[in-house]
């Protein structure tokens, strides 16, 4: 019997017995599933994939693999951009799947909070706090399948960021399994407690390489009872910075979204859908504004006119279309949601995930469109993103009968990355806004990180994982966290 | 020469050198206002306190402090309220005031950021952001002379977290000198940043025992145009937190603050005035409400009139008081503003700081409420708080004639303490929402706190402190970090 045999047998009997004969997955055809990242970009290997049913059981299964030497890899809904959930080879690991942790412990209305564990899927959480008369205001395009455990650990953003905030700013307490298999239960639903270190601020973002998450909870809001859709045409990016401001001092806190679609992007999208398009396509750039809110007598569409038909005036936009009704905004909205499939039937599309300050979206989309303009001839740039956030994803389209082999598109890609990470990177930006680092951007982050945040990061790995038990080969380099071993603070 | 003074000469001799003969004050008369807290409840002791004018000054003083094992306090305002910035007698300190790193070296009108120094005092701040046509929405009642640093440092709270945030929510980015004397450049101003663990959450509101906060980058906020006053007298706690719930939908983002007042603190106050009620005093509670919004046409006394009238109705409110001008409104804001004053002047006075769940609050004044009358005959209890944020003040008022001891006085008021901590916890609360621990709150967090949670704090001071030299015997107390040396995590 080989060594990985061997190993696997033992593990799979201890975890059967602490599941209770239920749970535990080890043969080639029903592993392979939890195996691969819904993008099919990686693929891992794993001793055998639990599915634990209680926060004991997670608890049980940590200090299993801990003694066995076996890695623990944390998953939820297993969406994730970067292939956090995906374990690596180098290491025997097991996949801890977290989807049958799935009940919603708790909803205090009057609290505005609900405690839920790390496996439910976030349409169904949000459809059972819309009974119950409440917002959950997290939402993305993978709402249908990914869950409250992944969206905790990647700090999910998703397209209501600049009016409810990241998954951080939504989550008053947490329930986690350390890496020593003790249970944290932080489930505070406090709206300030400064009884100490704000312990939960370490797992939302950690990609489970500091603990399992398995439960959250999190704060609501009221439903918004009137909301507003329009598209809006512009001379630069400039005026949609401009636009945004007088948006935000004018409706504070009722802009929902602010989507900018650059032209060609908007063309493709066209391209694929039979409708004319929304407004005269004769602008190099297009902004999708959802406003909402719950409050009394309030009128979005009385705001958009009121804002729009001062900026059309001061030549800041140069036309718009307000939906008169939401079948009209829903057609809007299906623009912005068909961008990836657009692209991915036009070429080989690679699309970027940086920020830098609102105040330099411009020059850094200048830069990089001439950049990746001169590098790459036989590729569209392309633009989308979240204005308000200075999540403008650069997608690069490139076209498959040039770059007509896998080892060409990786390389056009990775040095399209590198173009648009060290843009960003310059302007004080952020080459992860909202998908984190998982397995994609190990390398990125070794080069362009400061000396003194990745020591401190694998200081505080190390702090809490010694051993390196949990999710090995994510967010920091292992040689890293070796090295900081060794290395007074 | 004695032990002491000579390490004071080596550390004078040195610092001198460093900050270029300036900064360096040692002698008793020159220190004296640096080593004792505000309130003139914790007196501490110091070899020298130094004012360093940059980061690369106090990156120089804390490799010095390590290097002859002197203990460094960060100070910056010295408003705390739990004696945090106090030097601890028992091992040889040095403070180290911010107040001369004071340079607002940034504002981002468009990115909605400003990069202040840490000893940036807050009400200056907000002006010079004033005339930039921004709102810093932080505020408090020691406006006039904390800082920057020592905002971040304690998660500072104040009235308007309802609306923007605890200083947390407020915080963009960081420059922190470390314990081991590098300089952590966090200063992004980015909205979204997945770029790994997300180092900036671990210093604030650490009390400076995990380094030393030399500037921050924050959120900033259109300027509100139009805000309303209101007083409501309510039959019930539970009533205030019902009607919270109405304006939180119908005004969902605009209520800037919800200040509960007692009947009896209320009246204390009055007595205090040679004005007459607002109105009739024949309720238990009041609730000082403000809306603002720079929304286009939004008149907050029109939601005050539709609000309250319903409220009426329903029994939800006894009475209300609109304030037709802002004379009128500052006068209601007075009431709140002379709670301190007032209660000092009838009797010993002690304020907790906890907070509960908000569906727990009524409940919670219950219980306090009973067990501390039973408790202490010679006492009056009062109730001022932020119903927002669960963050309810019990206030205690002891007959100075019958507690004419300070003895008594402390025995006093330390079982009165125990006792609201007590029954803050056993509801799911904190025994200290928005004042930190300091000093003030080492053994009651040893009580309160789980296992769990103190080991996780110890680990992570361990990693970023092994030493202990940044502001020992602060938030956890010296015993739990020296045994987390030899415990394996």
């Amino acid at each position: 019997m080989s060594d990985v045999s061997d190993m696997r047998q033992r593990l799979v009997s201890a975890a059967t017995k602490i599941m209770e004969g239920k749970g535990t997955l080890s043969s080639p055809s029903e592993t392979a599933g939890y195996l691969i990242d819904w993008r099919r970009r990686y693929r891992g290997e794993a001793l055998a994939v639990m599915l634990p049913t209680s926060v004991e059981q997670v608890s049980e299964l940590v200090k299993l693999g801990r003694s066995l030497g076996v890695a623990i890899v944390p998953q939820a809904g297993n969406t994730g951009m970067t292939g956090g959930a995906v374990p690596i080879s180098d290491r025997p690991s097991m996949i801890l799947n977290v989807s049958k942790l799935n009940r919603v412990r708790d909803i205090d209305s009057q609290n505005n909070s609900v405690i839920a564990e790390a496996g439910c899927i976030l349409a169904n959480l949000r459809e059972t706090l819309e009974q119950a008369g409440k917002l959950f205001p997290m939402l993305l395009g993978s709402v249908g399948s990914c869950q409250v455990g992944g969206l905790v650990s990647t700090n999910a953003g998703g397209i209501n960021v600049l009016r409810y905030g990241n998954m951080r700013d939504l989550v008053l307490g947490l329930e986690v399994v350390l890496p020593n298999g003790k249970i944290w239960n932080g489930l505070k639903v406090l709206r300030k407690d400064n009884s100490g270190y704000d312990l939960k601020q370490l797992f939302i973002g950690a990609e489970g390489t500091l603990g399992v998450v398995t439960a959250a909870a999190l704060k609501l809001f009221p439903q918004p009872t009137n909301s507003g859709t329009a598209m809006v045409s512009l001379p630069s990016i400039q005026s949609a910075v401009d636009l945004l401001r007088v948006f935000a001092d004018g409706a504070a806190g009722k802009v929902e979204a602010f989507e900018i679609i650059s032209k060609g992007q908007l063309e493709n999208v066209l391209s694929h859908h039979e409708e004319s398009p929304p407004m005269p396509l004769s602008s190099p750039w297009y902004v999708l504004i959802e406003l909402a809110d719950s409050s009394i007598d309030w009128d979005p569409n009385q705001v958009f006119e009121q804002v729009l038909a001062g900026a059309v005036e001061r030549g800041v936009i140069h036309d718009a279309v307000i939906a008169s009704d939401s079948k009209k905004a829903g057609r809007l909205w299906k623009l912005r949601h068909t961008i990836s499939e657009a692209n991915m039937r036009k070429g080989f599309s690679v699309a970027n995930d940086t920020s830098v300050p609102i105040s330099k979206i411009a020059i850094f989309i200048e830069q990089v469109d001439k950049r990746l303009k001169q590098e790459f001839k036989a590729a569209d740039v392309y633009y989308a993103g979240h204005v308000g956030d200075g999540n403008i994803h650069v997608i690069i389209v490139f076209d498959r009968a040039f770059y007509d082999t896998d080892k060409k598109r990786e390389k056009a890609a990775a040095r399209a990355n590198f173009m648009v990470h060290e843009a960003s990177v310059n302007l004080d930006g952020s080459i992860s806004a909202e998908h984190g680092v998982g397995l994609m951007h190990i390398e990125e982050l070794e080069r362009f990180k400061s000396e003194v945040d990745l020591e401190m990061m694998a200081q505080i790995k190390r702090a809490f994982d010694p051993d390196n038990i949990m999710n090995p080969g994510k967010v920091l380099a292992t040689s890293r966290i070796d090295a900081a071993r060794n290395v007074a603070v």
